[in-house]
């Protein structure tokens, strides 16, 4: 019997970089923008703010004329009116003060604004209490970004704060890379659809389809089901290779068994150059996953246990498609941290994804494993996340803090 | 003038939990139920699986007649034919076995598993170099679920295996606490549209609408914009409160002046009772917050500056939405561990929110804090996630390790 050759998990997600491109550009407008990665750089077409802005309640001056003011002696200026907001300041003279809101524009001959708090009103007289530098409470023209400036770089990902940083320069359209469209075939002849009813003996239900859909699309993506797929070789190529001109990502899930996985890695071959890829993963559960280039697009066969399928595509599913949204942050998954309420034995030379439940105890989060074969979904929705086992570990002992990734 | 009296953050939450409930029931079909939390308890309508099924490729035989079978002395069986997947298992016979792919469903007789690369093959001899206990390679009818069985628990937020899970069982159509509905206004006549091409001295596009639109449907709500309010009270009243009447949760942002917050805080009163809750949490930037319940309907007035405005509704504008969908998970935000790169001054009794870097570097992970007024985007926008120092600490030192928040 051949074996299966296996390559590190590291290295299967150098491969995706390797072998794949980010799609090709597309223009969106603002409102629907989060999540895209930009396809250029943005520079600012205009001063942000555009004018200069007060960040207190206050009274706009010129600075040096605070200079000295104390308790005791306080400066005194004549009180010139309001700024209302989002109107021109008006003027002011030497000797002169003018009332500011935070966020409103000081007059062209102000420099500072001093705190309401450290003012005190008789009719049109202001007394400070205090002196201000120039530029105290001030935010100048351009500060946040100068005309012209870098604004976001190619290959940032749109999240709220770029999202508002595009609305506060007016930039309501933008290109980016265009998302992924990912297409789903369930195999195996043990499978009918999920919504019918009742089971004939050796049946079970497709349940990885609709799971794998909800994460495709939590990944960012425009995900859809081709349907169960007949173990005949002839429809399976035929069916595939129409889904893999819709999509840019074609994922096959299902049976496990060797003839299966035979199967799907003869039609990878068939679907394009260079064709597979890799052909088992150094994990546990997941080692059975198979990747493939056809022709510029990648083909993924998943592991047909519902929880490796998920553990696989939560993990190299979402690198794929973060790698052809174009995005470009290289940053570790975030992690929840607990304390291992027992020890958990390893193998060295593999990465082991254990399933935790973490609780909340009066010494702080607790990770309990959960044991159970790859097969039973329940445990994987009793667990909070997955616990990564790093190859070079041979298990984990009680009372280490660990750090969970959450199932989201 | 009037001290602000402010909340704990820790505090905030619990006034969200304990002053608001879950939205009423909605049924929604399973492709659509990933984020929802459940709002009744499910028990498992049949078994899963179904069927005793092998874990493996081999032949399905009676454990026993197995006993005892190793390299030199193999047990001998008669290969009784294949289990077709999808297909009831055939009967064997005693010293017959009977081919099973990863799956499938065993003969009732059997009960055990050899595994296919402890055999050998010859004509319709099988011979095992290898003994198996009963059980072995098999999963049991109903070892996954048991008809009858809790599957998953109230206010269970559904998630990828959730689905599986679901699915596997043939449960289509699920009760769920109905997703919040959000309303959005901004206020500050230095605001307009964030689409105005043009903007005159002291003008401003209102940037927080869109990213706050944004973050409100990351965080699982239906999000609607009602536009820039005036400020005039009587049209701010009337429109709030028609606004009000059609969401689950109203927020308010824009003008961090103290009359604009008063204005705010006027409105909230005048919505329902018992009204303002909130008027400012001990958190930097964020410090003016509102939060009200009007008439059981949570009102929160964001602080002007973005970086506060969008800081304060990721926390509590997502604590407000998870209680109002059932959610019940009270688990940590997830984070990213690295080393800081610089100390970082705080003071005590206030919790701070900074804007952090995260970079890649050859000893790990570092955290470069950005400074910056809380007024520019460009900050938040370069940010990687926030770095949390608690209220008890009075600021971090270089080199310790520290947890960033990321921003999603």
């Amino acid at each position: 019997m051949k074996l299966m050759r296996v390559t590190d998990p590291e290295k299967v997600l150098q491969i995706i970089t390797a072998q794949f491109e980010p799609l090709e550009k597309a223009v969106i407008c603002l409102e629907k923008a989060g999540g895209y990665c930009l396809a250029y750089e943005i520079n600012a077409p205009e001063n942000i703010p555009g004018f200069n802005r007060s960040t207190v309640d206050g009274y706009a001056v010129t600075a040096k004329e605070t200079f000295g003011a104390s308790e005791g002696i306080p400066a005194i200026f004549d009180n010139a009116g309001e700024v209302l907001m989002g109107q021109t300041a008006p003027s002011i003279k030497p000797g002169q003060c003018c009332l500011v809101h935070t966020g409103g524009m000081l007059p062209k001959e102000a420099d500072a604004v001093i705190m309401i708090e450290d003012t005190e009103v008789t009719g049109t007289t202001v007394q400070s209490f205090n002196q201000v530098a120039p530029g105290e409470n001030v935010i100048h023209r351009g500060e946040d970004l100068k005309q012209g400036d870098s604004a976001l770089k190619q290959g940032h990902r749109l999240r709220a704060p770029e999202i508002g940083l595009l609305a506060s320069l007016g930039i309501t359209e933008i290109e980016v890379n265009r998302r992924p469209r990912v297409g789903f075939f369930s195999t195996g002849d043990e499978l009918v659809n999920y919504n019918q009813p009742n089971l004939k003996p050796g049946q079970i239900r497709d349940s990885n389809a609709p799971a794998l859909l909800h994460l495709a699309r939590q990944a960012g993506s425009e995900a859809q089901y081709g349907g169960i797929l007949p173990d005949q070789f002839a429809i399976f190529v035929e069916k595939s290779r129409a889904m893999l001109e819709e999509v840019d990502l074609l994922v096959f899930s299902g049976g496990s068994s060797v003839g299966t996985r035979d199967f799907t890695a003869r039609t990878m071959q068939e679907l394009g150059r260079p064709g597979l890829l890799v052909e088992g993963i150094s994990i546990q559960p997941g080692k059975p996953t198979l990747l493939a280039n056809c022709d510029g697009k990648p083909v993924l066969g998943l592991p047909g246990h519902p929880v490796s399928a998920l553990n696989i595509f939560k993990i190299f599913g979402k690198a794929i498609i973060d790698r052809l949204s174009g995005h470009k942050e290289k940053l570790p998954l975030p992690t929840i941290k607990a304390t291992l309420n027992r020890n958990i034995a390893s193998r060295s030379g593999r990465t082991d994804y254990v399933r935790v439940k973490v609780e909340n105890s009066e010494e702080g989060l607790k990770a309990l494993p959960i044991f159970g074969r790859s097969g039973m979904l329940r445990t994987l929705a009793e667990a909070d996340g997955l616990l990564v086992i790093p190859a070079e570990k041979e298990g984990l002992s009680a009372e280490e803090t660990v750090e969970i990734i959450p199932w989201d």
